[in-house]
Formats: structure tokens, C-alpha cells, sequence
């Protein structure tokens, strides 16, 4: 099993929870969606959800270039970025035990600017595969203008840890004779049928990559 | 529609998608499970997932009174807690409009512990009502020793503002016209039939509350 890599990223509370290989947190990673991005400004935290991506052994960001947080994220600020996957409810006898089942990533550093432009574009298909895998080479690319007012991050995974809960409850001895039930309630993001556009030109069929949008590891980069 | 409150909760990006309204502050926060708790040690922010409930216009956050980032936020330190709902991808023409439908809280402020023993079972009450509805009355209810190892908090929601997608996609004029499909994938969290705990004693049913768990909006406190 791997160590932790860095203090600040060493779980401390319910320490057997926390996984420090590679594997485990590209494939949390992989499979959430929306990443919540931390930073400071005077002290005070700000927590905001953003998409992303991942290529290799970093993490994708991007945003306007009109955004303050991302202006920042770009000259270097400390940022905290964690992605939380949440498994299930974990109902046990006592209130004190019962929990949630989850796999979650929190990764700490400082982003860099992506500014070459083939990289820059590489990212964005990175991003785009992410929230849509497929959906690349049938969307419109991004224009001059839209590179242009798009800010596009790296954030190494260097100092990254992942914690994870399974199973079931776990009661205190003596309250597993109590006459009360105990489990756990799964929960998984369920993607529906998709909706086509009400605006949708005539014709055109939905593609495989939607109808059958599953919400699963992608491709490891 | 109401205003926002505070210029640190202000929405910005996409300015038209901030609401400020109590009503669909509450809503956002009793639908979701986990929060995003971001706290700053020496410039460093830090973003942790947790449970959570609802008071009136109090979140209750709780943990471990070993838990560091517990302690600090009892004694006051900023703290920034953010709740997103995923509702849908959404897949526009051009890469650039791709986005999501999603409903997000950001709330900044400063917690307070709850000392007073009736004020903080109650608040766990919440906690543990929030999680799994119905569950308070069967469960077995904390005790003096987990009483002392828990700390509770209340963050008020005076500085809060929402942020919400929905829809379809929006792209450029000119895009419409291309063969390519767009839509929405909606996306929601979907709660499986229960498990029961393999040590569960026998005779003991599975009660309506955890067969029909469906994660919306709890009762408004």
C-alpha cells in the first residue's frame, strides 16, 4: 500500500480510511464530475464547484478569464481541490455510527497556466472527454476567441490523497442485539434518458455517448 | 427577488443565475447530503467533505472533538460551506457551451459550537433527521461519552447565496445550424433498494423509511 506522500495530505481522522496510491485516485477522480476548489483570500475561504479534468498525473481547471478565483489560481495561490463520490447511506443502530459510505480525493498545491496553445487544446479535449466521453470529435472545437477567453490550469497530483468508507455499519458490541435495523441505503448517480435540445435541427439521431451515458472510470490518460 | 445579502456572496460569473431567497437557500441545502467545509491554515485552504443539517437559518455541522479543523472552526476561524446538486450535462453544439444544470449554496461565515446539552441534541436530532428522514425515533440515541466526543456547530446563513443552472444548452446564433446533437443528460442521485447489515438480528423488518428513501427536500424546521 503507498504512504502518503505529503503531511498536509496525510488523513488523520479515521486514518485506515486514507489510500495514497496512484490507481485509486485517478479512478475517483475519473469518475466524479464536479470538483469543489478551494482558496484563501485574507484569511477567509471561498469553496467553489467547478467541471475538470485529468491528464495523466494532474488535474485539468478551467474558467473565464474574467474570474477573479481563477486569475488567482493562475499567479500561484495555495488551492485545495477535492472531489467527493457518495456511495451510500450508512444507517446504523446508534445515531453516533451511522455514516455515510464514500470515496473521496483531496489534493493540495499550486496550479500553473497552460499557454501553449496545443497543450492548452489538449486540455480542453481532456476536459471535454471527462464530462462527455466521446463527445470530442463531434462538437465544435473552440474558436480563437473562446481560447482566448478561456483560462486553462494544470494542477499536479503530487500531493493527493484519497479516503475511502465501505460496508456496513459498524455498531458498537452491544448494540448489535438492539431490535433496531441497520444497512445501508446504496446511492450512485443515475444518469436518465437524455433530453435532445427543443431547439435540435431536424434528423439528427442522438449518438451512442449520450443514449447510453454512464457515469464510470474513463480512459486513464 | 431578494437581494444579495453580502458582497463575499455576491454571484458574479453568470450574474443571472444568483438567487438570494431563503426559500430556495433551504430547498438546496435539505435536498443535498454532503458539503464542501473549506477552512485556511496559513494561507493553505483545505476543502473537506461532511455531513450536515438544517435549523431554521442555521447549518449544524458536527465531528470529533479530536478532529483539528473542528476545533478551529469552534473557535471562530472563517469558513466557507458549499452544497452542489448535479442535475444534467449539459452537451451544447460547440465545446464551449458545454456546461451543467446544477444547483449550488455557498455559505461564508463563522460557527459557533453548541454547548448547551438539550440545544445540542436537538441539533443532532437535525443531523441525523437530515441524513435518513425518520430514522431519530428507531435509533438508538447518543450517549454521555459520545455526547462529550462530538462537536456540533451552527453556522448562521446570513451570508448565503444560491447559484442555478437549468435547461438547455445555449450556444451561438450561427451553431444552431450544424448537425450536431445537443441536449441535456439529466442527472440525479439515485438511492438503491437497501442493504441490510449481515449481522442484522433476525425478525428485525426493514422500515419504510430506509425501502423508500428518496432524497428530497426534508421538512423545512
Amino acid at each position: 500500500m503507498a504512504e502518503p506522500r505529503s503531511k498536509r495530505t496525510t488523513v488523520r481522522r479515521a486514518a485506515e480510511r486514507g489510500r495514497y496510491d496512484e490507481e485509486t485516485i485517478h479512478a475517483i477522480l475519473d469518475e466524479g464530475i464536479v470538483c469543489h476548489v478551494g482558496f484563501c483570500v485574507d484569511e477567509q475561504p471561498f469553496v467553489i464547484p467547478m467541471g475538470y479534468g485529468r491528464d495523466g498525473n494532474r488535474l485539468i481547471l478551467h474558467g473565464s478569464v474574467g474570474s477573479r478565483a481563477m486569475r488567482a489560481l493562475a499567479d500561484g495561490a495555495p488551492v485545495c481541490v477535492t472531489v467527493t463520490l457518495l456511495d451510500g447511506v450508512v444507517v446504523a443502530r446508534s445515531v453516533f455510527h451511522s455514516s455515510m459510505n464514500y470515496r473521496s480525493v483531496v489534493i493540495v498545491g499550486r496550479a500553473e497556466a497552460v499557454t501553449d496553445p496545443e497543450e492548452k487544446m489538449r486540455a480542453l479535449e481532456r476536459l471535454t472527454e471527462h464530462l462527455i466521453p466521446g463527445r470530442w470529435d463531434d462538437a465544435r472545437r473552440p474558436n480563437d476567441r473562446e481560447m482566448k477567453g478561456t483560462l486553462v490550469l494544470h494542477l499536479p497530483l503530487d500531493e493527493a490523497s484519497a479516503k475511502i468508507r465501505t460496508g456496513p455499519p459498524k455498531d458498537d458490541d452491544e448494540d448489535y442485539a438492539l431490535p433496531i435495523w441497520a444497512g445501508v441505503i446504496p446511492f450512485a448517480p443515475a444518469a436518465g434518458g437524455p433530453e435532445d435540445d427543443p431547439k435540435l435541427a431536424p434528423g439528427i439521431e442522438r449518438p451512442e455517448y449520450a443514449a447510453r451515458y454512464r457515469r464510470t472510470a474513463t480512459a486513464s490518460g
